[in-house]
């Protein structure tokens, strides 16, 4: 029985999960949860899985909280970083939106804990420390990602330094049709329909950017220790191949499926193994038809171009790449700004900043907090 | 470096295991080669690897090559099998067109040889024989098949009791746009124009009449111990993905690639690792754009619903359908029956025979004679 802590419990990662628990009942016990405000979601899950420990944002939801359920609560990082060195778990999903899931990171690797990361801005904000952390104390840091675990599970079984190309699939997003003059009114709305995958509001947004590839393309390089010029993006219209590695003998393996991010969350439950999926959709290509694929457009997507610019010159700006953007699209959300404004702040933060290398975990979290404010009240 | 033993060497496969050597002097050795009839071709493979031992078809052409090379020449099945258990050898590649190739196989394995697989007909007569003597001897046998290394590759690493599915693709062949009317007259020169492969003339008459994915069904049977009902034929026109494999948790694996068979030749002469196959052109999905997948039509290729329906009733009955199909192809490019007159012989060579449950090596063997004696002189 695999005990687990669940950061980010209400979230789309965190309620997919729970799905995942429910479905076996005798491998995964769900130890500990982490959520942020969302009380009225979270109540049910909590009262149906019981918890030892429960984590939230902040203290007005505590108090809130403290009257309805029994378990200990816990708040902010703190709390996250808490539940994450617990002795009795055994794995820690961390599928928090944003950079604040990386101190808990950072704290679980050190406490030797598997992580199953769907937190994708810590391996972007913070990737060499993460991994060298990682490296350090021998954890295993398992993607959640559908693009990651086709990755990593099409490097099941392989030697790393046979890798000649990853290739990351794009389904490009809500906005693939749209020219860029076309964008200019888009809705928030607009932006969070996504055409094949449901997901939280912030990923959404990302994927309309195509900046959500550029964070990916960041991870799998830390993830997997490639350099960006072997790391390929391809638009993939129907997202079926989820992604791909090419190895230096020509062959490519490739993992595809329906997109249920149940089958990535559960692989990073059970691998090495795999367990039954029942209710999750078979994939059926003769159904589907056909694939297409596309060469990647860097104009049409200038998020997933400055991303790759950031991610090769390294040090502090992919931290400024990701703080502004989380910021940017916060800004979006809140009908503040404009879609095309959320690329315009990033290029601007990422010119603003002069690089760090080799970061500390407080450089980077100044960092952050700096890029964040200026985006929102400074850059325009 | 690995002393490699090559029967079948002139023959298509064979000559590109030559090339796979060739680039890898510091990986690989012929030991020893078996070929045919043809010196002319085998002559200056001899001189340029100078193998420790031939093995020749017949005396007539030990005799003619006797005077021509200094190494000793063995024959026949004898000689196979001479070659294939040697001490010195540590990779068996068994190439050869045909039944013949089983007596060999089965020596190999017992002297605990790895054995590369590209003989098919080995498996669909005599699966049960071979698995079961692999399995006593703990060898593994390692597909050279494009269709099964892809899912050979595609297990790496996964256990085999989370198999849900095998899908293996089929480009459909010569005649995949003519419907069976226009089959009526179709010459040998028309079916010997794959569209996607270069391949020897026995395996592209095979894939014209689809039986070669009939064999390849049986032959996965074997090699991965999955019911028939779990072997799923797809069509494939591009032959990009190479074959897959569904997992219990509905997640799919593939391999990819262009048509180049040194790419699973290599494979199975470098497993569990990979090596540069430099020349080999990349896969380029930017450039091929569209993939497609069709259903499989039992009524258009009764061959494959043949071979299923032996694999599925056992014993003997795959022996008579391999040995059939192989005497009614050699009919057919000696220019003696019509292209539809090869399912009509196996079809009438099935009904005709009674099915033997588990028949040992001389009952498959005389089977196998029976067969071919049957179809090219009784049935019509």
């Amino acid at each position: 029985m695999k005990q687990i802590a669940l950061l980010g419990a209400t979230g789309s990662i965190g309620v997919q999960t729970l799905d995942v628990i429910r479905l076996h009942p005798d491998e995964f016990n769900l130890h500990s949860m982490a959520f942020g405000r969302n009380v009225e979601k979270a109540l049910p899950l909590i009262k149906e899985f019981n918890p030892k420990t429960v984590v939230v944002q902040d203290e007005a939801t505590k108090d809130a909280l403290s009257r309805l359920i029994d378990q200990p609560i816990y708040t902010g990082t703190e709390g996250l970083i808490e539940i994450s060195v617990d002795d009795a778990v055994d794995v820690v999903v961390n599928a928090v939106m944003g950079s604040i899931g990386l101190p808990a990171t950072l704290k679980a690797i050190e406490a030797k804990k598997t992580i199953a990361i769907a937190n994708k801005e810590t391996l972007v904000t913070a990737g060499h420390l993460v991994m060298s952390e990682a490296k350090r104390h021998g954890v295993e840091l398992l993607p959640v990602d559908s693009e990651h675990s086709a990755i990593y599970q099409s490097l099941n079984g392989e030697n790393k330094q046979d890798i000649h190309k990853l290739i990351i699939t794009a389904s490009g997003g809500s906005f693939r049709d749209q020219t860029r003059e076309e964008l200019v009114g888009v809705t928030v709305e607009d932006a969070l329909n996504h055409p094949n995958w449901s997901m939280g509001a912030k990923i959404t947004i990302d994927s309309a950017s195509m900046m959500n590839k550029g964070l990916e393309v960041i991870e799998a390089h830390w993830l997997f220790d490639v350099p960006y010029d072997q790391i390929h993006v391809i638009l993939h219209r129907e997202s079926v191949i989820h992604s791909m590695v090419e190895f230096v003998d020509r062959s490519v393996m490739a993992q595809l499926g329906t997109p249920d991010m149940k089958v990535p969350i559960q692989y990073a439950l059970t691998y090495p193994n795999r367990l039954d999926l029942e209710m999750t959709k078979q994939l059926d290509l003769e159904e589907i038809a056909t694939l297409h694929f596309e060469k990647m457009d860097m104009v049409r997507f200038p998020c997933l171009r400055m991303a790759y610019e950031a991610g090769r010159e390294g040090g502090s700006m992919t931290t400024v790449l990701n703080a502004a953007n989380e910021e940017a699209v916060q800004l979006f959300l809140e009908g503040k700004i404009s879609f095309l404004d959320i690329e315009r702040k990033i290029e601007r933060a990422l010119e603003a900043h002069k690089r760090i290398h080799n970061p500390d975990l407080s450089t980077i979290l100044s960092i952050d907090k700096e890029t964040r404010n200026k985006v929102r009240f400074h850059l325009n």
